[in-house]
């Protein structure tokens, strides 16, 4: 049985025990998630997302330190959804948050996955559980991209920023329309360069396109604000840490936080119960009629639909 | 009743038809793919990604020049993960194919999604059944990016392409390791360029670093071969098409492709069985007992698992 006591009291042995168990997909993770989850959903969880380049690691340690200033505890989780090769460009991201890790109030990870693209977003939501359990209040998670493995990542967020920043080549290349749809606060960093007021006109467009694209009309209430900071100076920290609190209110005032949150309930036990049916009906049935009708659809004698339907009316 | 006749005896308004209710998701379409199912598994699928730049689209066209004029039949989808802005993209790609179109060998269409990730493969892999049991021989998938999204989908090919051109900045940005892992073929575009050769080196090391962590054993008896290609004037081309030719064969006289096939069906089986009995649970409960669940885990009296486990003993 897994005991909860470490961890709620603030054990960060403990705390980074259980993501490895998480990342590592153990089954003791599940456990342990299972024993924390009635201290969960108290965090702010916060995910961060932008071009290589844009400045994205430097604006998360300033912003982290302006959370600390006002008292907040902080947890960063660095995202690299893009395989082993780029764990240098994590490793760098660590030296620089060095200035924060002797801060008891902080907590940072890095965490890198060749899974399933669905497998990261739950690895990184499941960590955000975990930190959530263990009383951090604002939960930063940092992805390096702007792909679809970013938009899914980000999408366990509560609030989402987008970082750009000036002259990182052609901005519908750099910023791509799904990361948007999904933006509740933009950024342009390195907002001392010249050509800074380009990339806000720029985003500017982007998000009046996108925000006709938008599915969700209970998003209708919030307009993403476009924020400029020069986080190697921490200009603009401040000001995003207010938006960012501020979109918190808007989510919590409007009844947003609690659809979303009942949504997100919904499809983790959508999922679960997807995966627990059928290892119960391969349970029943054994291998041997699963694989017969693997063999009879590689002969193009059943095809897939009929193949299931048969073997659920069977069991 | 959907009647197959008219797509299996080469109706190109049918099977475009069918391609759009792939595209929608439509009941209709499920329908269709079950009665065509007897006649896929034919087709040799390649899918070809790389960095927007590296003239992928002209390499597809010279490409299909080629297995024209070898009197193969050919399909080309050309598929964009990244949501509706950069449909302009794909209407150029569409014009510059202008020359192949009135080819009645030759079938062309461009594909845009904006659903979840999962949903893209999917509609990539029926649409790829549709045109396979249309009767065409092979069928090129194109995507743009190199991102998670486009290993999904290339994972639905048997043969894998991964295009490179000189000058796309940094390498490991350009083309990520994740979509090296899948790589069968691999080629360097505008060759003709002065950096060709370091374009071709860099790739070698990248190779070499991405064999080390190849997962599947099965692939060890192919080791992907690096091309040059000029695709605006068709140099290289006719290269292509043999090892394009030559890893088919690997792939069949290896096994390979019977285990993949076998893998794939499998796979495919397994997330139609798990949805199947969702279906079924939910109907048999009816939506309160589901939605009671999801209330207590808002109010965190009970964890995701735990509700599983009820509602599946329920059942």
């Amino acid at each position: 049985m897994f005991d909860p006591t470490p961890i709620l009291a603030g054990d960060r042995h403990a705390l980074a025990r259980l993501l490895t168990q998480i990342e590592n997909a153990e089954v003791s993770a599940a456990e342990a998630l299972a024993a924390l989850f009635a201290q969960t959903g108290r965090a702010h969880v916060i995910g961060v997302t932008g071009a290589p380049g844009c400045g994205k690691s430097s604006l998360v340690n300033a912003l982290a330190r302006v959370l600390r200033r006002a008292g907040r505890t902080v947890a960063i989780v660095a995202v690299d959804p893009s395989s082993p090769f780029t764990g240098g460009a994590l490793l760098g991201d660590r030296l620089r948050m060095r200035d924060l890790a002797g801060d008891p109030g902080v907590f940072i990870r890095s965490t890198a996955s060749r899974g399933a693209l669905g497998g990261l977003a739950r690895t990184t939501a499941d960590m955000a559980a975990a930190l959530d359990a263990a009383g951090f209040e604002k939960i930063l998670i940092e992805t390096v991209g702007a792909g679809q493995a970013e938009v899914d990542i980000a999408s366990t967020a509560q609030t989402v920023l987008v970082i750009e920043a000036p002259g990182l080549g052609d901005d519908v290349q750099a910023i791509k329309a799904g990361i948007l749809e999904v933006a509740d606060v933009l950024v342009v960093n390195k907002a001392d360069q010249p050509n800074a007021e380009n990339a806000v006109r720029a985003l500017r467009g982007l998000i009046e396109m996108a925000a006709e694209g938008r599915a969700a009309p209970e998003t209708a209430g919030w307009k993403p604000p476009i924020l400029q900071t020069v986080a190697t100076e921490g200009r603009g920290a401040e000001e995003l840490a207010t938006a960012i609190e501020q979109h918190r209110d808007y989510l919590l005032s409007s009844g947003v936080m609690h659809t979303r949150e009942r949504q997100r309930l919904r499809h983790e036990l959508t999922a679960r119960l997807r995966d627990l049916l059928l290892d119960k009906l391969v349970t029943r049935l054994g291998d041997g009629h699963f694989e017969m009708a693997v063999e009879k659809m590689l002969a193009r004698e059943l095809d897939p639909g009929s193949a299931a339907r048969q073997l659920a009316r069977d069991a």
